[in-house]
Formats: C-alpha cells, sequence, structure tokens
C-alpha cells in the first residue's frame, strides 16, 4: 500500500506548499510528515477501490482526513492537554517548535482540510456532502466531544459503556468517516452499513491501542508505554484484564468480517486494511 | 441596530444548543455570549441590506464569522499566545474554564462554522462560495498568518509596512469577507470593491484600537489599557505618534466614504458601520 502511502504525502506536500511562508507551516508540514501509518486516507482509498472507483481524483479528500487527524494529534499532545513530549518517536510539534505554534499549526490544519476539499474540481454537492460528513465527524458533538468526555474521565471511573462511548466519538467518529465519505462516493446505499463496520474496526483499534500500551514496548511503539497505567487511566485492560481484552477484540474482528461480507464489493481490499488495525504493533 | 444582534445572538444560541452537552458547549456559549460587539455579523447584515437584500435567509453565515472571530480570540488570549485574563470585562475563557477546554472550545467554533452554513438551506454552490470565501480569510494564509507575523514581530521591529501586511491578515481578512460574503450574495461584480472597502475598514479598526490602547481607561476598554506599551509592540502609535495615527485615521475615513460611494448601493447602512468602527470607545 505505499504506493497510495506515497500518493497522499505527494499530494499533502503539494498543498501545504501553496500556503504563505513562515513558522506555522514549517509546524504543520513538519507534524504531517512526522512518520504516521495514514491509516485513515488508505481506508478512504481502500474503500473506493473496494467499489473499483479510481481514488486518484479523490486523493485531497484522502488528505484533509489526514489533516484533521494531526491536527487532534497535535492539540492534544499541548502541555494543557496529554502534555506529550514524543509522537511517532521523534518531538511533538509543540516541543520542536513552541506552544503557540503548535495550537496555530493545529489550527491551521483544520481549517485548511476545509480548504483543501473546496478547492477540489467535484460538484459542489458532493464537496458539500463530503465536508458534512468529515466535519460533523471532527466537530463538537463527534471527536471533540469524545476528547472532552477522555478529560472528564482522567478523575471519574468510567464503565466499560461509558469508555465504549468515548471512544466512538474520540476514535471512532473519524475512523468510520473514511468509509463514509468513500460510499459516499461509490455507493451512498451502502452508508449504514459501512458507518457500522468503521465503528467496529475503531473500537478494535482502541482495543488493541490500550493492549499495546501494556504488551509492547516504548522503542517499537514511538511513546512511552505503560502510559495509561501511569496516568490513572481507564482502558479495556484495566477494566477488563489483558486476556479478556484479547478475547473482546478476536471478537470484534469477527464482527468487522461480517460487517465487510455484508457488502457487495472487493472483500479481500478492506479485509487487508482490518489487519493493519488488529495487528498493528505500534 | 439591537434587533440584528438580537437576532444573531438567537440564531447562535439556538445552533449551539443542538451540539452534544458538557463543558467545551459551556466554554462555546460562555465565550460567544461573552459580550461581543458583533461588529463583523452587523457588517455582513447592512452589507446585504444596502443591497436591498432579506438578510434573514443569510443569518447563519452571520453566526459562522462570529464563531470564527470568537474562535481566534479564545485561542490568542491562551497563556501560550496572549496570556491575557480578561477579555470585554469578564474572565477570559481558559480562566473561567480550563486551558484544556479553551483550547477545544476554540477548535469547536472553528468545526461548527463550517458546519453551520453546510446545514443551511441555500443552493450547494453558494454554501461552497461562502465557505471559500470565509475559510480563506480565517486560514493559513489569512487570519493565522496574520497572527504568525504579529507574534514574531514582538521580538522584532516592523516598518509601516510590515504593521500593514500584520494587520490586514490578522485583522483585515475576517472583516474584509464580511462584505465579501454580502457580495457574493447580492452582487457578486462589486465584490472586489467590497474588499477594498472591507480591507479599509479593518485598517481603520487597528489603527483605532491603538488608539485606544494609549486614549481610554481599562474600565471602558474591558482590558489592560496601555498594555502594548507595556508589551513593548509596535503599533501605528509607537510608529507614527499619536497625532499623526490620529491623521492617518481621518484620511482611512475619507478613503472609506470613497470606496462605499463607488457602489451603487444604500449608502448610509455602511457609513453608520464606518462610524461605528472609527468612532467606537472599545
Amino acid at each position: 500500500m505505499n504506493q497510495y502511502i506515497n500518493e497522499v504525502n505527494e499530494c499533502l506536500m503539494d498543498y501545504l506548499h501553496t500556503l504563505k511562508p513562515g513558522k506555522v507551516r514549517e509546524a504543520m508540514i513538519y507534524s504531517v510528515s512526522a512518520g504516521g501509518k495514514r491509516l485513515r486516507p488508505l481506508l478512504f482509498i481502500q474503500g473506493l477501490r473496494s467499489y473499483s472507483v479510481d481514488y486518484r481524483p479523490y486523493l485531497k479528500i484522502a488528505c484533509a482526513i489526514e489533516m484533521v487527524h494531526t491536527y487532534s494529534l497535535i492539540h492534544d499532545d499541548l502541555p494543557a492537554m496529554d502534555d506529550d513530549d514524543l509522537r511517532r518517536g521523534i518531538p511533538t510539534c509543540h516541543k520542536q517548535f513552541d506552544e503557540a505554534t503548535a495550537v496555530l499549526a493545529g489550527d491551521a490544519l483544520l481549517n485548511e482540510a476545509m480548504n483543501i476539499i473546496l478547492t477540489m474540481d467535484l460538484d459542489d454537492s458532493l464537496k458539500v456532502k463530503i465536508c458534512q460528513l468529515l466535519f460533523k465527524a471532527s466537530g463538537a458533538s463527534g471527536m471533540i466531544y469524545g476528547q472532552q468526555q477522555d478529560m472528564y474521565y482522567e478523575n471519574h471511573n468510567a464503565s466499560i459503556n461509558e469508555l465504549k462511548d468515548i471512544h466512538h466519538h474520540k476514535t471512532g467518529c473519524m475512523i468510520a468517516v473514511c468509509l463514509e465519505c468513500a460510499g459516499m462516493i461509490a455507493c451512498p446505499t451502502d452508508i449504514d452499513k459501512l458507518s457500522k463496520l468503521g465503528f467496529d474496526m475503531g473500537l478494535a483499534f482502541q482495543i488493541q491501542d490500550d493492549i499495546l500500551d501494556v504488551t509492547s514496548s516504548t522503542e517499537v511503539l514511538g511513546k512511552p508505554v505503560g502510559s495509561d497505567i501511569d496516568n490513572n487511566k481507564t482502558t479495556y485492560v484495566s477494566l477488563l484484564g489483558l486476556e479478556k481484552a484479547q478475547d473482546y477484540l478476536k471478537d470484534l474482528y469477527e464482527e468487522c468480517l461480517q460487517d465487510i461480507y455484508a457488502l457487495s464489493i472487493n472483500h479481500g481490499l478492506l479485509i487487508d486494511m482490518l489487519n493493519k488495525i488488529i495487528k498493528r504493533v505500534s
């Protein structure tokens, strides 16, 4: 899948270099280039390809998704939020630059995610539909709500359902929207099914995250291992224990497979993506 | 103009209450309700009215403009940026809530500014055009670039042209876009003229800001007076002296009048707005 990652990266850099130069653009480029797995843009691209739709006219949507994701990481890492010094093994944006620049680089990536879609050579009605999906997912009732709930439950005990609700919004919305956008382009009548698959994948992604936090190493993970325990954070592992969390992940894997087989598509491409999520080591 | 302010406020509250509840929504509502003059939404509304266009179908655009403006104030006030405790005479968002919530409330206001336009009952092509104008003005080559340059020149001496460039982007873009959006709806062929008027008004606004910082009182201004001098900031007053800055403002007033009379509109409404900007005391 490296070919698609390269195309997304190239499209991202082309766009970012059209912006006015300076420290904020440098910081945007730094964070966008900081070795992400491009899971979300790939999911969007493989979603389109599984319907035999050419992804190339839609590359800027993949870029917009990655820009929203990167903005959320930059702001999450700020001292006022998670206060993380490392991300993907290198200094976080505010460590490499400064806090003010990191705030502005995050703001700018969210703002330019809108602009990159608005400048596409697409029908206006499709632009509006894609923006409606994407910015509902990232907005105050989506990802930002999840972030708020995550912060709230740092000082409160979360039940398993409350934990699911946090991650449904914080992680799930932005993973589901990749498949929803692909569906909007390729087969709008499948959007609900694709959305369910996306949220199931998002949950699986989060559980794997929690498992890696106790089973991986700082070197492999690119960020401190055991940070959830150190921060006294409620996770699927802390609530269920490692073994049951692993069982839950297996069940979710089966559920995702069923979701995929419920669609009339090239199943292999999305199964590859599912494996990428579940079997990742960092 | 209180009638229009009330309608904008009502529309803003209606929209914000559709979002998922919690601390972030509270902070958004707090900052949006914190006694702003609604200069930008009013400029948009009076722009439409000066072409005899009914503003009511477009109220949500006025709200979106105010949401973008409020987000920028919340993030500007953060400890990492201007570190302001007071705004419009009451605690800034991060003082009233906390820094993390202020970061998220700002993010959410920018994101929801997009969403409120996307949910409007308008032609998709007009939605796209309005979003293109608004989010170009607020983006990495617009307001955010101005913010970056403003920060840079905190530690460097700015010439008069560099100062103009900062404020063209930092203040001008978001004031000009109010008239540009009105033009896009009412008379697209006038957009360039409206844009020039908007940037001239924006510059006048900024010079008046700098003058008020040395001639007003903390009580009237709702924020500490003399803060520019304390922060060793380059302003029109520090570069030109008070008297010449006041002369420059008078010249700009004449320039704006000429801009207004160059348009075939009801001139009185925009002259009222110009007076509101130039003759304001806070």
